[in-house]
């Protein structure tokens, strides 16, 4: 199989080769044609230096020991790719943090009723097994599967299965008449954040937390399990973080300010992004003996897994002990930051990250990113050496302990606030990486630029542009006869040809102190979807000789990500001026503006139903007398809300953006003090979004338009203080936000406004 | 458990005794007020007669051992009815016929390859193992499970895993590249009609047809399983026919007439009913090693079921041996008919019927119906030896050989069609019951009796009429998060009050003929939803001991729809009028007309975007080359239909229908000559929907409304001419039907232009 593999890759790109050389210059925001046409062989000659037998060595090298916070080898890592980075030219150096990072000192779990087993890998704990065709995973210096930030504690109680923990679950279980307080929950990775799990189980008085993949979700109903297919082997197992990052992520004791040595230190029981419940990870074997020992009610369909058994609900009469005991010192962090100082706009900073620690390995995640972003360095070393230097300043950074909380590149930005907030005018990441589509997230007024650029990178298995595999993916995704209403939607903006859309970000990687506490313009870019990580992910097999397996064989799709993240990087550096555009922002947000209309509009019908079917007693009619379903609980009626404040700022945003738009190509010809002012004004504009008082209740989340869902963890949601206001039925909080954030998008079209006056001459 | 639910239950039924006392006479279509109450009494004098306890006794006879078609206890059963039937004062009879019925002389399955497993129960042929709950599972006569009408044959091939074995699955088999040419099939039950998996086997050139039970969808996914809880265990068998029943039900030898003694009879080779591969029903065990020996690619999502592996779809390397060889002699049928001639119209009939054959006991199918049945019968009569008469002839039947393929009934009314076509003016069916919802289907013109029957039953459970517990059900359905779009238009029919819809008729039990092939108005009435009967479906396991845990314990149902069916019986038999009413049919076919054009019109723009698609090679750039998925084919364009002669004959319809329901009150104070004419107008109105040339390529269903699906096989299809037509891309047809339609629907509005006229004294 690899052998074909090696033979289609090598045809695609020789003639991938080819067609690069023979286009015309493509058309590049922010500069003239001559511009371009220079951008364009300099780009060029940055892809000549991308080497994917380089990316195969480093990663091999990367991943060959455990590498998570505070082990031996993930410094290691870090003095290395410092070295690298110095070789190739840079100016790097190691910044040092020193986070709160809890490792595993003891962990049991065992089911001791009605039955008695005793978990595999948990006691002793143990980490996973070594496979004879995963090279690396009998490594010394493993710590067996852990989650990070849960309570040390020892607690025997009833076991309840919870689905997936989430808020939704929780109201199931209500229906249910089942109540998890005083008893361990068991719930099943997926389904939104693993850290909301034992986050709502606490909430809702559990005394712990067990989670555990379902083979359903990353097993062997996804396809065959490694080492015969990619997918989790039943004995796998997903470590994690659960720190409470939705309130803040980066170290749990110095919210706000860096975690240098001598900081001042909240005291554990303060840190309001820790646990208090033991909590552990574990694996579908040693899940399946307690699933079979619960009784109560059969799980509702959605609940139910792969294991082949009936899933019921509880509690009991499975009973279990769980004991974690967690070595609660610091750990050092070790960033690297190299940087090139620009040539004529230094003080203007285009940043560069991806991070380097992992749970064990961390070939998929996050190394391969790693080794992309190395090329990336290498290359634009090589470009400096012959001569060149970048208009603006590159600042390329390698993160260490991203895995428990983000926790380096958000010190770094804590403790480079006013700089950053002075200087930077981009941040770009990866994290993980691996054959199949362009994956695009970020600020809106860089959609144009990451178009431009899909544009002109190459497929490696199709030769096509990337941007135009995605929008293929995009149709025939939305051409599925079971599509949801937004991939129906997805497909006719591909289908209507021009710019492809960019996913809005939330949170689970190192761009959120970026983006989300300092509104600095971001992007996270990668490859992936044709083959899931989501079955080694976070676990001892997450290693090189997966990666080349099932990752990318030929790191064809390295060299993409350079490629892709080289141009957004190089042009967003050189360019005469920032390459934003404003309509696709203005046209996403009044996207964002119809669906809280939308949302509370369904709430309020929703309610009303609610109300008409419990006054004629529908559930309990419904209900199975012997399978009780309590009704749902009322809900108080939803008031119509005042959005025209917002409606009015969207119409006023959408006039700017086009205006600015219409009349963007007439900054090359100003002069250069105008040209400079303009500048400054669009390096500005994702900061103007920002309101210092930050979300309702968590203010470290500043920026109005993308945050992490309260209850979603990762995922994002747009306009959250409005929107999440909405979903918990928070009418005043609803309301008191839509004002902020009419003024926010106000505030950005003032931006705009003044833009295009300096555009027009008229300022 | 059962004590909870002796109690509950015969608390709610004392509560529905005194609530049905307090009751004023009910509103009752074709009755006026004092005729009403008259009417009201009886049904009063019927309820006393129903007793719980000897549904409880006849079912434990009935079901004590095998039932198939020849057996010597299905006899048993039928002379042991028909001595009951003359015992409760019915004159009835046996009518017996000779069907085409194949047995099971020996069964072989076995993987050959890559590895070597024997079928527990196939070598030899066995049937399921008895248990200790289930006091009849080992009872002598039982026959191994088999399905009826597969061919005889002994193959060895590649295996091939179909999914369901459906239309959508050989295309998704040919977007993967795979054929089943020369190979064997293994499906799984369920995503529609049984028959259909070989036949499409068979036609895509397969050589043989496996059929097994994925826990997925009737096993311990569900729940519990047998004896523990209701689902079925991975040893449990689905049995079934496999007869062509979409081109003609009935004996296959016989089509369109009578299976007397000294019928014509087609040869074998020339009974197009009949498939010529071998095809044989498996449990899960089973099938578990033969889906373990699959390569191949891994199955599409929708096709994964619960056992714990990855389902590929081969072919190969899997390769099987699978043998059958069956004993094709005719065996006797017995129907029971009884009959109570009416008083004043004796030549109009009103029949019921319900199966008595079963796969092995079949206490649920079809037992649990046939108890109610006779709990009618038996009250009926005692109300005939107490002095009261129907006005019109009641025949009740209690059917053999349905599971074959409806044999008794179609062949009954083939014997009978003469007569029927002059005098039967209603069919009534059940089948299966137990604990739950009415399930009420059949001819829309009886829509409102239904709904009046229906409010003055009670449920047994929470008390409230059967009609109001069903609208709760509709109502909690579509507020269902992800309720699709017909579950939402169900809920705001029902929220909207009034009448709730019932369900059009497809086939799967003994209705078929009297409604589509004869053109008699037809109900199916049962009760169920609650506890599924999937897990025993067509087992050795549809035992008394089953149903009485999970089926209706306390037998509160059988009297429940001993109620609803006996109600609508004696009001159909007694009322001065025919109770139809033609607003509900003339809306609901106007509903079918916009779902064709809906069809048609979401089918040209798929085919448009699917062109589309196609020149962009949209499929091809999206797929994985390392997975690789053909683009499915292009599909002709779809023209503009014509449908006006269908629109301009609902406006009609629908115009005649109001003018009609209007003025039908008026009947009651007609002349008896002109009451009488009006009778017989209504009594033909069914039969003018039906075309003698048939739906294209079966001319036996002559229904132009109704049908079961040419690819769902028990699945109705409405307006089937034109439907099916569109779904196949046959425009021709489809014009060409919706004339006919269109034609069938004036007439049937001549109808009813007639008898407004009768109404209003203008003939």
């Amino acid at each position: 199989m690899r052998d074909v593999i090696a033979l289609l890759c090598a045809g695609l790109l020789a003639a991938v080769a080819v067609a690069a050389a023979d286009e015309p210059a493509p058309s590049m925001l922010g500069f003239d044609a001559r511009d371009a046409a220079a951008q364009a062989k300099l780009e060029s000659r940055f892809d000549a230096q991308l080497d994917p037998g380089e990316l195969r060595d480093w990663l091999k090298r990367l991943s060959a020991e455990p590498n998570q916070v505070g082990s031996r080898h993930d410094k290691e890592n870090a003095e290395w790719l410092l070295a690298k980075f110095r070789e190739w030219g840079w100016d790097a150096h190691l910044e040092t943090f020193y986070a709160l990072y809890p490792t595993p000192k003891s962990e049991t779990l065992e089911l001791v009723a009605p039955t008695a087993y005793r978990a595999a890998l948990h006691e002793p704990a143990l980490p996973e097994p070594a496979l004879p065709e995963d090279r690396s995973s009998g490594a010394a210096g493993q710590l067996p599967p852990y989650n990070v930030y849960g309570g040390d504690g020892d607690v025997t109680a009833e076991l309840v299965y919870v689905n997936y923990g989430m808020p939704d679950d929780y109201q199931e279980l209500e229906r249910l008449g089942i109540s998890v307080k005083g008893r361990i929950v068991l719930a099943r990775y997926g389904g939104g954040w693993r850290g909301l799990k034992p986050d709502l189980a606490e909430q809702h008085g559990a005394v712990g937390c067990i989670i555990y993949s379902d083979p359903r979700d990353d097993g062997y109903w996804q396809g065959d399990v490694w080492p015969q297919g990619g997918w989790r082997p039943p004995f796998g197992v997903q470590r994690g973080s659960v720190e409470r990052m939705q309130e803040y992520p980066g170290d749990p004791l110095t919210p706000g300010v860096p975690a240098t040595q001598d900081a001042q230190r909240l005291p554990l029981d303060r840190a309001r992004v820790l646990l208090h419940i033991p909590v552990l990870p574990i694996s579908a074997q040693d899940a399946q003996p307690l699933l079979a020992a619960l009784g109560g009610p059969v799980a509702p369909e959605a609940w139910r897994g792969a294991l082949p058994l009936t899933y019921h609900v509880g509690a009991g009469p499975a009973k279990v002990h769980l004991a974690v005991s967690s070595d609660w010192t610091l750990k050092p962090v070790y960033d690297v930051i190299a940087r090139i100082a620009g040539r004529s706009q230094p003080d203007q900073w285009v940043i560069r990250g991806n991070h380097h620690d992992a749970w064990v390995f961390g070939a998929w995640d996050p190394l391969a990113g790693t080794v992309a972003l190395m090329a990336e360095a290498k290359a634009i070393g090589k470009l400096v050496k012959s001569g060149w230097r970048p208009a603006r300043t590159l600042i390329y950074a390698s993160w260490d302990a991203e895995e428990p909380g983000l926790i380096g590149s958000t010190e770094w930005v804590e403790a480079h606030a006013p700089e950053l907030a002075e200087h930077a005018v981009l941040y770009v990441n990866s994290d993980t990486n691996a054959r199949g589509f362009l994956q695009a997230g970020g600020s809106h007024a860089l959609q144009v630029l990451v178009n431009q650029v899909a544009a002109g990178v190459r497929d490696p298995e199709t030769g096509v542009p990337v941007r135009e595999r995605l929008r293929a993916k995009l149709e025939v995704d939305g051409f599925d006869a079971h599509a949801d209403a937004e991939k129906k939607e997805l497909a006719r903006r591909a289908q209507a040809g021009g710019d492809l859309p960019i996913a809005a970000l939330g949170s689970g990687s190192d761009y959120s102190a970026f983006l989300q506490n300092q509104g600095i313009a971001t992007l996270s870019l990668e490859y992936g979807g044709e083959d899931a990580d989501a079955g080694i992910y976070h676990s001892a097999y997450d290693s090189f000789d997966h990666y080349v397996r099932f990752g990318d064989p030929q790191f064809a799709y390295g060299i993409a990500l350079a490629q892709t993240v080289g141009r957004t990087v190089l042009r967003m550096a050189d360019a005469p001026v920032l390459p934003l555009q404003f309509g696709g922002f203005a046209e996403t947000v009044a996207d964002y503006v119809r669906q809280l209309h939308q949302l509370a509009d369904d709430k309020r019908s929703r309610t009303e139903t609610l109300r008409q079917l419990l006054e004629t007693r529908a559930f309990t009619l419904a209900a199975d007398p012997l399978n009780p379903l309590r009704p749902p609980a009322q809900e108080d009626e939803v008031p119509y809300l005042d959005f025209a404040p917002l409606d009015n700022a969207v119409v006023r945003l959408k006039r700017s953006a086009q205006a600015y738009d219409a009349v963007a190509a007439n900054a090359l010809a100003l002069s250069e003090a105008r040209r400079a002012a303009l500048d400054r004004l669009l390096a500005g504009q994702e900061h103007r979004l920002m309101d210092a008082r930050g979300l309702p209740g968590r203010s470290w989340f500043q920026h109005m338009i993308y945050a992490p869902g309260l209850y979603t963890g990762y995922g994002v949601k747009t306009l959250p203080g409005v929107r999440e206001a909405i979903e918990q039925r928070q009418w005043d909080v609803a309301q008191r936000y839509a004002v902020i954030v009419a003024q926010r998008l106000d505030d950005y079209r003032a931006g705009l406004d003044q833009a295009v006056a300096i555009l027009k001459g008229q300022d």
